[in-house]
């Protein structure tokens, strides 16, 4: 099950590189549709490209689980995959065991979460939610210029039908998303799994630098508008505002124009991801880099720009689910974590909790993101064991 | 003349765009070849890719001018493409008036000048005196890992032809490149029209900083490898030390990998160009950023590798031909350069000279480049008096 999942989009050495309405995510979705069918389990795509996998008749109440299939640049194995693959040995699992569920279950593969390709991340659950705006989904541009819609319509999808899904929300008893823990929380516990206790609040920002294009080995230092040194000075303001305020502050997408050797560039565009426990230490940052970046702009006659390209509020996953959810597992540990998930954007609707499992080096983001089997499996029998109680009653 | 040529490679806005063996390059030299043969000029292309069109038979003793036809990425129309329309029309107007040459006057687009795409300059005119090594040319990459051997091939050239060629050198005579200035040392003289006295030795550095994939949201920043910061502080190092030792430092091409929003880098490219008056503060300048870029990388866990990729000596161009041609055209001034060209290339092996276009606001490698019709016109004129002066004894 593995085996043909992981050949998908696989770049060798520099890891996975699966983006949401590509020929790669489209194969995902085709091995989706088939692990579906083989379990005899209706699949579906909803109005904003999210596929299910039911058992039993799709309905409300259900019990849903799962995660995405896409990946960032250079991405590892487990983050979203896990969640999916998991899900359905779970299934596997429980009708194994002659689980005769009182709800329907769910698995879901949401569309697009690591928003690697459009810049906006969780666009499915967005979308669903009514947290995007459909319109404004439509507009996302990739770096090659194609909208969401054109992406969308290209792979066969009906761009003008996302938007706020009242049916497939009304169905949803419960989700519950097992992704791999993107830190070290779990091993500093010594403890395989672990149970969400809440989502950082997060976001990201487009810092824009206009300089003007020249030639670099003619135009005198005290006539350039490069925008390279102003954009340089903000990597070290926000990595030294993080530090202090106890943040994370990441650059870790710029993009150059003209980017050539010997031409003075014209422009550079970087996005600031910052986290932080609280909503207000963001908000600080944020506004501490921007002036930074203004500072070091007007120094070097540069115009720099800083817009808000996404916010996701703190999520505090609800105590109810989580502690029936630990309980049942037998008393694991709660954990925050500083990456966001569909089942965040999802909690601010219906109830919802994740599900962590172990990461020994805490890499993520990276070919070398790995979880041992052992800690896989126990994370199949947790989330059997979890859907097992809330699907019984 | 222009009309034809305006269009090829115009990505409006952006500039130009014209790589080397690219379908616009080829579209570029198909231009070169359609005026060559409508001024019944013999046309060759060169075992490097150089092409030729010759007025009289082609052969020893020969006075040729040129320039090339490639640019930078959002180029402007002047670089290069100058120097190649003004040879052409210099040779109408020597014809209207009746002038017979006592030598060959060649008129030649060099391959490659700007390096753009693998990253060396002046390929064409380094592989003709033999400067660069044809084996390190062929293996040259471009972004996307097209070797230079590949391009030429599915351009229909031969790798395997390229090298010294002491053919084509052994009929230069002499060489006269016209060029717009890429800086206001005209304006400031209030001349249109100037001779080169010097280029100014340069080189490109690529400082590779390799640092870990992980996750923006998740890792703490003591637990980061990330190559930006140190990146950053080498960006701000650079121009420090270009401004208080009277050099150019300039970072213009920047690749981040995998360069997303929510994933700490893996690695930093970037590309140092430096020039400076003496060779001395070249290196001098390369040695401070280079301990920089260490210093720096070692507080973030990064390694860094800093490589030379091209250096070029001063060029003094020969005084004789300089002050011959300055004599020729009236006295006009001599002034150095920052730029690298052909001609500079060429002046290791046979006598070489240029010619400078005023250029308004000194803007070059930009859609802004700029000089005006009146200046254009005299540097035709200046051109075709130069020719003529060189061609008659």
């Amino acid at each position: 099950m593995w085996g043909d999942l992981a050949a998908i989009g696989d770049e060798g050495e520099r890891g996975y590189r699966r983006f949401a309405w590509t020929p790669v995510d489209l194969a995902l979705r085709d091995w989706f549709r088939a692990q579906a069918e083989a379990r005899d389990m209706t699949w579906e795509r909803d109005r904003n490209g999210n596929e299910w996998a039911w058992w039993g008749t799709p309905g409300p109440g259900a019990v849903v689980t799962g995660s995405h299939l896409d990946s960032v640049p250079g991405g590892g194995a487990f983050d979203g995959p896990l969640g999916v693959v998991s899900a359905f040995l779970a299934v596997d699992l429980l009708r194994e065991r002659g689980f005769a569920p009182e709800r329907p279950v769910a698995v879901v593969n949401f569309a697009d979460e690591e928003g690697a390709r459009f810049g906006v991340a969780c666009v499915g659950s967005r979308l669903m939610t009514g947290i995007l705006d459909p319109g404004d989904a439509r507009a996302l541009r990739d770096a090659d210029g194609v909208t969401l819609a054109e992406a969308m319509r290209a792979a066969g999808a009906d761009p003008g039908a996302i938007g706020r899904d009242e049916q497939a929300l009304g169905r949803i008893g419960a989700f519950v998303e097992l992704h791999i823990e993107q830190g070290r929380g779990l091993v500093d516990l010594d403890a395989p799994i672990g149970v969400a206790a809440a989502i950082w609040p997060h976001g990201r920002w487009r810092c824009t630098f206009h300089g003007r294009a020249d030639h670099a080995g003619t135009t005198r230092l005290a006539d350039r508008h490069d925008p390279v040194p102003p954009f340089a000075s903000t990597v070290l303001a926000a990595r030294e505002a993080a530090g202090r305020l106890g943040a994370l502050a990441t650059f870790g997408k710029v993009r150059v124009d003209p980017n050539g050797t010997n031409a003075i560039a014209s422009r550079v565009d970087a996005w600031l991801d910052a986290r932080a426990p609280e909503a207000g230490t963001v908000r600080k940052l944020v506004e501490e880099v921007t002036g930074a970046a203004r500072d070091a702009a007007a120094v070097h006659g540069v115009r720099v720009e800083v817009a808000q390209e996404s916010w996701t509020p703190v999520v505090e996953f609800p105590g109810g689910l989580r502690d029936r959810l630990s309980a049942a597992l037998g008393g694991v540990p709660a954990l925050p974590t500083g990456a966001g998930h569909d089942a965040g954007i999802l909690s601010a609707l219906v109830p919802a909790a994740m599900l962590f499992v172990r990461n020994p080096t805490g890499v993520s983001h990276s070919p070398a993101e790995h979880a041992t089997t052992d800690d896989c499996l126990a994370g199949v029998r947790a989330l059997a064991t979890a859907l097992a109680d809330l699907a019984c009653r």
